[in-house]
């Protein structure tokens, strides 16, 4: 069984101007991509007429899916009382199926926006990568440690061994929490596992101003010294969630070559933490991605949304408008977030890749004037997830107009109230 | 014929919490609101089931509508240089045909998102104000003036001679351009001609830094003093739009009673003109609304997303949690807007006032906990225009599933596709 796609506009965050073409999806992969293609016997095809275009798949590299069970929880304060009066003790409680069927609920709204793939820190990490499995997402997984927790490294080294035969869906990370909730003894001890086992890790890194001081007054050492001495940069790959406060010269002081940096924009501003400096960083290196973080504190699971936000803020705060550009912001929220999650081949529109694909209606008042020339200017600046009309993991719709094909989606509504309401008893 | 809303949410902008009740609209004017009203002869019954809200409609203080044809000309361009090389040169070939069917495009897109009132400073506005009447909004309309042109005066008081008989639907500015590009002799007597015929006024101020230096070097002033020496704190009301160098300070030493500060977060953002200081204006005046700009500096035509904008982003920029609450932003959304525009009992859900709504699908996974505590939170933070099923101005349906009950929408597109090609030949 393929799907056949005729007259779609395909984009990706590396081509220099779209392409009205053909594309043919096989086995989970994109088996042929020309000016025209015939339908061949089993082929569903799919007929753009031009109204149609085809990106590829969103990556969130960095969420805590189940927290949309505690999204508008204590909004509006300030962080240290939103932790400790309301997100810890609603935490506090959580089991097993809770966080299935929140993550299962984050997964449709993911899906309904296009993103086919996440990278996913939280606890109870075999039912995260269930849920992703049954609902069609690629999952990169890593089970949050905090403080000394030998039995948490060790679940988290077991996770791995778990889904190991899983590589083209589920990549499993170590998933040390922060550098103020991981001692330095315990962080260098997790980067060696990772490098080892060849295994990622996937950590919060610098995404409140005082980290700086507590590296600085607690930890006597630079952020780059940091870098280096717990390992991090031996790992054979690190998502780096956040680094509000990191310097683009740190950037440049250290091997960062196999460090990826998930951006969340809306988390960001949300939360009062700050403004990451992306142009400098992006000087230093291309490997950016985006994450809109858990929807307890963004509150949308929706990467358009926060390539559309990154494209825009950083033009305001850099006071110019040549600032990312659209093309590379669509590239941050795809292709290098499926690299940066460890998925190869995976994020491009490029015969032999992953299918993961998002299918957009050009057929709306504010695409009047796409052309192959202004395709990312225009999904970029005037698009947004309203315009996904479906969304392919691997060649298979995980959404197609309004529908889940994958999940039950009204009992994971359902179960996801309830769940909620659990928590919130 | 009456509209009967049952056991939906309601909230607006001022409300405390949400409340789950029963809304009747007759004449174009919320006539009864009450925990629960039976249905009479006549109503058209719509069942919310508890998984619809009703919200005011929301009003884009500022904008061009019809520069939608010009959408993703020249992006990621220095300021100068796109209006210079692209925008103007196209907009030189504008005719009344264009704006008509470009305004008539950009009111699908605002429909769709919820808008139910704009304001718009352009030209040839007699097809504007056509447009939007015929598509069912609420439209404040000025004649943009540039330079010492007593013609445009004239057709900019023309103008509202010309519809003062639909002033519920149509409220007629004038429209002085900006500070720089309007000589102060010019402007005053603009401001004069505003005050005796009991006109508003609606001017782009301070949207770049270099207003600053143009103040003081060439008119050796103040922003206090221009103020008041220009004469627009006369005026019966104003909207100012962008504000971006506005010091908190001014709004404190003037009579700034009149004015409405539209402020356009994401166009600010994308044009690198940088961030309002809404914190420090806000302290000083509750009369700050919303704009988009036009669609080829934003450039998408949705004040949900400018809302959630604005409450994101003063949030990182203050580094504050706290700073825009999800309320302040709603009602800065749609009542401040309404008020700003000139338009009465409008955009608070109230017996009697305007029957300007918007009807939400709350049976989403991302509204999953809702309720009438934390509405705001979820509607601001959570929610999109993507979540619009119905839009409502005076009682009347311009935008339902889809569907644009009052305008043929794929002419429109059409003619909108045919006029953008006319401009970019």
């Amino acid at each position: 069984m393929s799907t056949l796609f005729r007259d779609v506009l395909v984009l990706d965050g590396e081509m220099e101007r779209g392409r009205l073409c053909s594309v043919r999806v096989g086995d989970g992969r994109l088996s042929a991509i020309a000016d025209r293609l015939e339908a061949e016997p089993g082929d569903k095809v799919i007929n753009g007429g031009g109204h149609k275009a085809l990106i590829p798949g969103f990556v969130n590299a960095h969420t805590h899916a189940a927290m949309c069970l505690l999204r508008g929880v204590g909004e509006e304060s300030p962080l240290k009382e939103w932790l400790e009066d309301k997100i810890w003790p609603a935490e506090a409680k959580l089991t097993r199926e809770h966080i299935y069927w929140g993550t299962k609920s984050a997964l449709l709204e993911m899906a309904a926006n296009g993103v086919t793939a996440f990278a996913d820190m939280y606890f109870e990490m075999d039912a995260v990568v269930e849920a992703s499995l049954e609902a069609g997402l690629r999952c990169a997984a890593c089970r949050g440690i905090v403080g000394d927790d030998e039995e948490k490294l060790k679940d988290g080294l077991r996770l791995a061994e778990t889904w190991k035969d899983h590589r083209d869906m589920v990549s499993v990370q170590l998933g040390p929490h922060a550098p103020y909730t991981v001692p330095l003894p315990t962080m260098r001890k997790i980067c060696e596992s990772a490098a080892e086992r060849s295994l990622g890790v996937h950590f919060h890194f610098l995404e409140a101003e005082w980290e700086l001081e507590y590296l600085r007054d607690e930890l006597k050492s630079s952020v780059s010294e940091y870098l280096e001495s717990s390992g991090l940069l031996d790992v054979p790959f690190a998502i780096l969630a956040h680094c509000v406060w990191l310097d683009a010269e740190t950037v440049g002081e250290v091997d960062f070559s196999r460090m990826t940096v998930a951006h969340n924009p809306n988390s960001n501003l949300k939360l009062g933490s700050g403004v990451m400096d992306l142009r400098g960083i992006a000087e230093k290196t291309k490997k950016i991605a985006l994450g809109t973080d858990g929807a307890a504190s963004n509150n949308r699971l929706d990467v358009w949304g926060e390539m559309r936000c990154a494209a825009l803020l950083h033009k305001g705060i850099q006071r110019d408008p040549t600032a990312l550009s659209a093309r590379d912001a669509l590239r941050m929220a795809t292709f290098e977030g499926a690299a940066g999650l460890g998925f190869e081949r995976c994020g491009l529109i490029r015969e032999g890749w992953a299918a993961d694909l998002v299918l957009l209606d050009l057929d709306r008042p504010h695409y009047v004037g796409i052309d192959a020339d202004n395709a990312a200017h225009f999904i970029v600046y005037a698009g947004s997830s309203a315009d996904v009309c479906g969304t392919m993991v691997a060649g298979r719709w995980i959404y197609r107009d309004g529908e889940f094909p994958t999940v039950d989606r009204n009992e994971i509504v359902a179960r996801a109230e309830k769940a909620r309401a659990d928590l919130l008893s």
